[in-house]
Formats: structure tokens, C-alpha cells, sequence
């Protein structure tokens, strides 16, 4: 399956491609990150990221989009513009019948480290083991969006496999209930 | 001039388009509230009301988009669908080259009731009497939104005779520097 993670944010925007399933080694297709600038007003900003994950999704056709999932919590300066890049995102994807999905920040962590309360570092160079790249992926929002996409494939991956287990123990189950 | 008024919400998103300028009466054009169900995904509801949205820039063709300032401090539970909701706004906008506006709640109040502290029966009876409706429109989000294009009209209105204003006073400034 081939995942679009996006790290959202209004003055930098990580967008990741990654391909690969569950058990198998995953590989990059493709990072960058879409910036705009402050002297602009959010509307504009808002249009240009929107632009930029319409042009991620036009040519590499994700399955499914992975976002980090934003917490009130968060830090109240930039939460505002943070949650509406997240917003557009979420619209990009589903005006395409795209599943969306949403992880936090510490499931992100602990799905590429292991640790839900890695540094920044720590899951860039786990980014760059993962997908074997020569160097770790800079700004550290392209990383993030790589992380985002990697934990989508294994927890969905993961996901799926304890759903079809469930079902078969429930048909087994059942079946030997209907035998006994 | 035209306004579409946006009160944004996940759940219920207020648009109201009102006609006119500053020291003419005002005309009510348009108001309706587009509603999202709970049981559907956040991406499926921001899509929606994106669609709402649209359909009333398609229909009303308005010059101005003027839309509810959100501040982080607002209740938290619902802070992060109604941020995103006016972020959809924005878009919806910026993409027609539309100029957006953002009014905090009290700019609006103090607008349309000359009390900034008013609360919502108060806004909607102002707003009755403001378009000479027969009743008060309904839900809140609706007169709430009509409140807002008002707002952008009286404002806009008066900001932009200041502005001339000023522009005039500097240009005759320069002429005097100029001669004397």
C-alpha cells in the first residue's frame, strides 16, 4: 500500500510518500515540504498547502493519507493555523473518497522507535534506517511526514491482521460452537 | 456591496449574504446553516460544509467574504472543528480571489447593537430590525452570520471612508509642504 503522511502546519507543511506493507521492507517515494510565508494572510497560506498536497496526491495516488493528530492542548500560538493545515488536509483526501487517518504524535514515536517519547532526532535517524536512505530527511516536518506514513503501514498493517484473527477465531469459534 | 457572512462549526456552520452599503439600508440576500452529523468522520463533515460553502459563492456571487475570528482560548472541545470549519471558509475564498475579513465576536456585537458585551437574543433582534425581517432567523448560527456580513458592510464601510480620508489629508499635507 502506498501511504501520504502529513505533518501540518502552516509555515512548513511535511508531506511523505511511503510504499511497502507490513513485514516487508518499506521504500520512499517521495518528500518534501510545502512553505509559505507570513507576510501572507492565512487564507492564501491555507490555498497554497492545499495546492501542494492536491499536486502530492495527483502524482502519486496514495491509498490512504496519514495525519498527525492535533491536540487543543497544543502550543496556543501556532494551534490555530496548525489545526486548519490539518483541516485542509483532511478535506484533500476525502473530497478524493481517500481514507483519512489520524495518529498522535506519541504513537508516531513509538511505532518507528519504540519509544512514544522519542526526540525529534531519534525518529529522524529511525526514518532513515527504515527506508534506508542515505541521509536523514531534513526539515525535521519531512521526516515527520515519513514517520506518520510508516506508522500508518504497520499500525494498519498490524490492525488488520488482529481484525482477520479476531474473525477467524470468532468463525472457528462459532463453527465449533454449531459442532459441539 | 455583496457579503457572505460564514459563523463557522462542525456542526452547524451559519451563512448569511446581505446587500447593501453604509447608510443605505441593508437587504438580506440569503441565510441558511449547513449541518454535519456527529456520526460521520471529521474529513466527511469538513467536505460538507466546504460544499455548502460553494454553493452559496456559486449562487450569490458575493464581493466579500467576512468570517468569525476564532481565538485559541475559546472552549476547547470544540475549538478544533469549528478552527478547521473557518479554515475551509478561507479556502473557499482565497481559491475565488474573494478578500476575506475575519470579525472577532466583539467587533460584531458592538456593530450591530453598539454593545460588545451583547448576548445572542440581543444580536438576533438587532439583526431582525437591521434587515426588517418579520421574525428573528433561526438557529443563532444563522443570525449569527448575518450579524457578520453587516458587521464587514458598516465597518468596511467606515474603515474605507477613513482610509480616503486620511489619504486625502496626507495628499493635502504634501500639497502645503510642497508650497509653502
Amino acid at each position: 500500500m502506498r501511504v501520504l503522511g502529513i505533518d501540518p502546519g502552516l509555515t512548513r507543511c511535511g508531506l511523505g510518500v511511503v510504499e511497502g506493507s507490513l513485514g516487508r521492507p518499506l521504500a520512499l517515494v517521495d518528500v518534501s515540504v510545502v512553505r509559505t510565508s507570513a507576510q501572507l494572510g492565512v487564507p492564501e497560506r491555507l490555498v497554497t498547502i492545499e495546492k501542494g498536497i492536491d499536486a502530492r496526491l495527483d502524482e502519486y495516488a496514495p491509498d490512504a493519507v496519514a495525519i498527525e493528530r492535533i491536540f487543543a492542548r497544543s502550543d496556543v500560538s501556532t494551534i490555530m493555523g496548525t489545526a486548519q493545515a490539518a483541516g485542509i488536509a483532511m478535506v484533500c483526501a476525502a473530497r478524493r473518497g481517500l481514507p483519512v487517518a489520524l495518529h498522535t504524535p506519541s504513537e508516531v514515536k513509538a511505532a518507528v522507535s519504540g519509544n512514544g517519547r522519542a526526540d525529534k532526532a531519534q525518529v529522524g535517524a529511525m526514518v532513515t534506517r527504515i527506508l534506508r536512505l542515505d541521509a536523514m530527511p531534513k526539515p525535521a516536518d519531512a521526516a515527520d511526514a515519513l514517520a506518520l506514513a510508516i506508522t500508518h503501514i504497520w499500525r494498519g498493517g498490524s490492525q488488520a491482521r488482529i481484525d482477520a484473527a479476531l474473525a477467524a477465531a470468532g468463525r472457528t469459534q462459532s463453527m465449533r460452537g454449531k459442532g459441539s
